[in-house]
């Protein structure tokens, strides 16, 4: 259930509305729009009959029939825009956001070679697995706390932010303390009990898409962060399973506008793995562009052949500057643009 | 790497290889089989030169190939019998082992009415959700620990083995407390710290596949949990996901000779999930038993209508006594056969 | 639209209502029941405003709202059992219909080779390939009308009825010369053209399920068949594609229940093209008895190694025997049996 | 087996390995290149031993281990550019060509109307349905030659080039009469003798890849058509079937660099059965285009809620107009460009 609230409804009705939600034994979550709030209603209700409609400030109440709530443009009509305090970085905004960096940080050095490439290229965000979910117990697990230090000390230098996957509680309280936002992977996009401890962390929240999973199943599991709280969710399409083997998964790029028509949430492309394979990074990653995404995560390795995980589909540092160029010529085209290279590197080496 | 010991080795010499194995960091899994004992070692390792293939009692050192290990038949030739202390119920032994019960323990006198007809039926085990993985977070998640304290209630009065789901540490903690066996949900099967955490409890696992799976990353969710130390796990295919539209899921009885070809582990099949229809369950539970599954785990309920979650698969009672009259027809057929109802129930009304 | 005729109602009745229907450029498709004629009405129609309703004989008419018609229960609700003249051999009846041969003709020698042995074993029905469907231009593409003179001879020899597959409307005039069942392959089941000409043929058609096709479609494919005219259909599930790489394809075994509840055709079961592994084919062929299946087809080759073609899924005829014992077995339980061998084979050597 | 000439070979040399191929019942492929030409051999062959290898003019002698030959990059190295004679139009060229036009011909008021708007716009092709493959035997299935004479009609009046789909021998030899594209739709792309008599026609032939179709199904079934001699043949992408519910296909942009990688052949995307949605036809060929597809193939209808077929999926004749001004926007950042109006829209109203 919803209520939207008039346009000139003020502060205290907003609080009066959800508190008299929250006294039922129900959870509100006022969503502020640009024209008007809406209070969105979560718990095991059925139909809420508190007398809302009647309350001063109440322009209407809705049933909400889709399963997703907090995720719908229905609730919410304006673009979520993800700022970064002290930062003019932004996801969702006009300006694509793109993420870069090695499948896994393997060492100070090898960490920051590549940060250095990436940033001079112009990436705003820098991605490193720390803690890596394997299909095989015996392959490399990641450095963990040690790498999400050097991932910290690549902020300090290069003034990019820093994205890193959390796979269970443990991992998430670190992930939280050190980056900039929290990745969860596919594999974990319906662990809900991840999920919801994602929704009480404080910073935005990157959700893949599962490798079979529907866009209602992949927008609910939004839901289960927002419902905890969290409203900062990026989701992330990186390819599906299907019977197609010329690529390790196929990138279903129609998500992306499908997405953008029911949900306000912004959402970028993977085509590292959506693909799988060196050789389709580039184009894939300017159709994703030209789709509409909202920006682009993309495994960079100075050195694949020796790269502990994903070197097959990890791309050399001149093939990332080529693919800023050509996305960043696409963009204006769909009325989006690149943001200049950080300022830490663009004055160069301190 | 695998040490394939004589026929005659001491214990003395296993202990011995396993001390040198885990000298140098290692972790040895000791593997007695009827004729031989076999050692896994698993660990981020390489080749391991250290002299192995040398001491006493050894007989052969393989360099397996294939990624997984502990879970694979040759490692390990004889099937995996998994056994119940203070009962003659087995799950991979000659008798099919069947599981039977609602989706979720919704109250008391829910649980009784099913547990008490499941059990006259011939059913040796009950599930019963108390924690549950629900696509939405305003669906009804569980009774929880209350759930859990009414099977172990029925566990006393029916004399049946209780399986039920663990989503997280907390949840598995509770289950391992009160439940036979530990249930991984499909959507948890690539969920690495649980399965790591499962592998660590005393209890049998059972583990569903994955919605879109492979055989190979399904027996690595299992060697996740075995090589933890725990070699007590039930496999369960319960339908994955394609295009077809007429059942919820596709049933792939296929993977049941796949997996007995390949691991020495036994495979149960869901049917419910598996076709996601009422009127498909009784049909293909035949073909489950008759394709050489070692066993079935199906959801029964005496009113779906009002199940609080996955009432058009549940059948009904006198469905489930058919069904059970018609795989025990069909299991002498492939050299298996059906217990008989539990003392407990077969004693009747205590 | 459907025209349910009454139960006593005339001949001459039914007919009247044809040529009304036919009047106004329509087909009109009388289907004797049991207890009554149905008469389905295909063409380009909406709504038929032709007063059928008030004729003399006519029970109701049905506006049919799914788009299969024919096909469907509710314009015949007995089970299609197709019979062939001079045999009591049937397909859709009480008895399971067994259609086992190699892949491929290839040789006068290797056809009787297998079919003596198929013979032997039980089959009814011997299957081989004179046109073949082939991925590769380059492949062996098969023996063409030779190999249906082969076929022929063994029809006289062992007392066999004929399976074989047309292409076009080349072969399939070839096909219905020499053959007792069309087969009408997956890569053609939107073969429109060739469906059309098949429902003008006087001989049964076996359709296969295309490779990702959803049951709708599968239905409206053999309802293209009869909306010609021909009314002996048989479906058959032969697997289908989806990411699981453990076997070829995937056998749909829940779509044996869902025809049969749908539809009054009968439905085989693949299990060779259905897994693509020979291993796999003695499993498969139980469960798809088990399921309800009324019938299967097999592949069978003395000398697999030396195939022309689908040598790995091609089974021995010693294992073949072994299947028919098994599924022989399963076929009582599910109140189904199994032909005695034909006369010609159990009167033995000639 | 593949026979690659030497750069300065004569016409004579080329002739004289041809002719000793074709003595031992092979089939020969001339296949020139800019630098050199290289000779296909196809045909039921194992190695061939006739001392190719020591004649005039050879260079090499590659026995091609990929199924496919003729379409492979192995055999031409430079990409096929399709002509059409008294034209500057081509499809695999510089310039990206765009098919538009509605799903079926209707009525020649229809056609006319909706082709003079995609001419306007730009389009260089005229699609439109003549004889249309329908899920049921009683939808519309296309006004056959009425329908081509009408899209005969518009190449006279406004310079488009024809495209349309062929289905059986009947309609193919109207299409190859009419049209100066042949289209193969998805359902037939391993209908065999339709490809090959496909292979014998003289105009080029647009393969679409079939819902299920594998990357090298797909190139064999190009091959099939190539192997009859018509080296003319464009591929399409439109969709391959998931279980993906967003949209009615999920379109595979990866397969165009895929193609482009191994095969010289041209290859297009139609957007418009890709995503079965309107609102996605726009997006996705933006996405198409970035992505490096040589051209697109869309359906526009002036008023799509009336379309007898595919109105859901047909865009509006403005969406179209803003469809080229975007993509066009887009070519010249991958290298590639728009081509003018064709003149005789330029020119305006006669």
């Amino acid at each position: 259930m919803l209520i939207v609230m008039q346009a000139h409804a003020s502060e205290e009705q907003v609080r009066a509305v959800c508190e008299k939600i929250e006294s039922v034994g129900l959870k509100a979550h006022s969503i502020p729009g640009a024209q008007r709030t809406a209070i969105g209603i979560t718990g095991n209700q059925g139909i809420v009959e508190i007398g809302l409609e009647e309350m001063a400030g109440v322009q209407e109440v809705i049933c909400v029939s889709k399963p997703y709530k907090l995720v719908s443009r229905d609730v919410k009509e304006e673009n979520t825009v993800i700022t970064f305090p002290g930062t003019d970085t932004t996801i969702g905004g006009k300006e694509l956001a793109v993420i870069a960096g090695p499948c896994a940080i393997e060492s100070r050095e090898q960490a920051f070679k590549i940060a250095e490439q990436v940033a001079k290229a112009g990436a705003r965000f820098f991605r490193g697995g720390a803690y890596k979910p394997r299909t095989s117990p015996y392959a490399f697990q990641g450095m963990g706390e040690a790498g999400l230090q050097i991932m910290a000390e690549i902020r300090e230098r290069f003034g990019m932010l820093i994205v890193t996957e959390a796979m269970d509680y443990e991992s998430l309280e670190q992930v939280e303390k050190y980056a900039d936002v929290i990745q969860i992977g596919a594999r974990n996009m319906q662990n809900y009990s991840l999920l919801k401890r994602a929704g009480r962390a404080r910073r935005p929240v990157l959700l893949k898409r599962g490798m079979s999973a529907t866009l209602e199943e992949f927008l609910m599991a939004a839901e289960y962060v927002m419902s905890e709280g969290n409203y900062q969710v990026i989701l992330c399409e990186r390819g599906v399973r299907t019977f197609a083997d010329h690529t390790r998964n196929t990138l279903d790029l129609s998500i992306v506008p499908a997405v953008h028509r029911l949900s306000h949430l912004p959402i970028l492309v993977d085509p590292s793995h959506g693909t799988g394979k060196r050789t389709k990074v580039l184009p894939l990653s300017r159709a994703a562009v030209a789709v509409g995404a909202d920006g682009l995560i993309v495994e960079v390795h100075h050195d694949p052949d020796r790269a502990l995980s994903d070197g097959p589909q990890s791309i050399y540092p001149d093939q990332f500057a080529e693919l800023m160029r050509e996305v960043g010529a696409i963009a204006p085209i769909i009325g989006r643009s690149m943001a200049a290279p950080v300022a830490a590197v663009a004055g160069a080496s301190r």
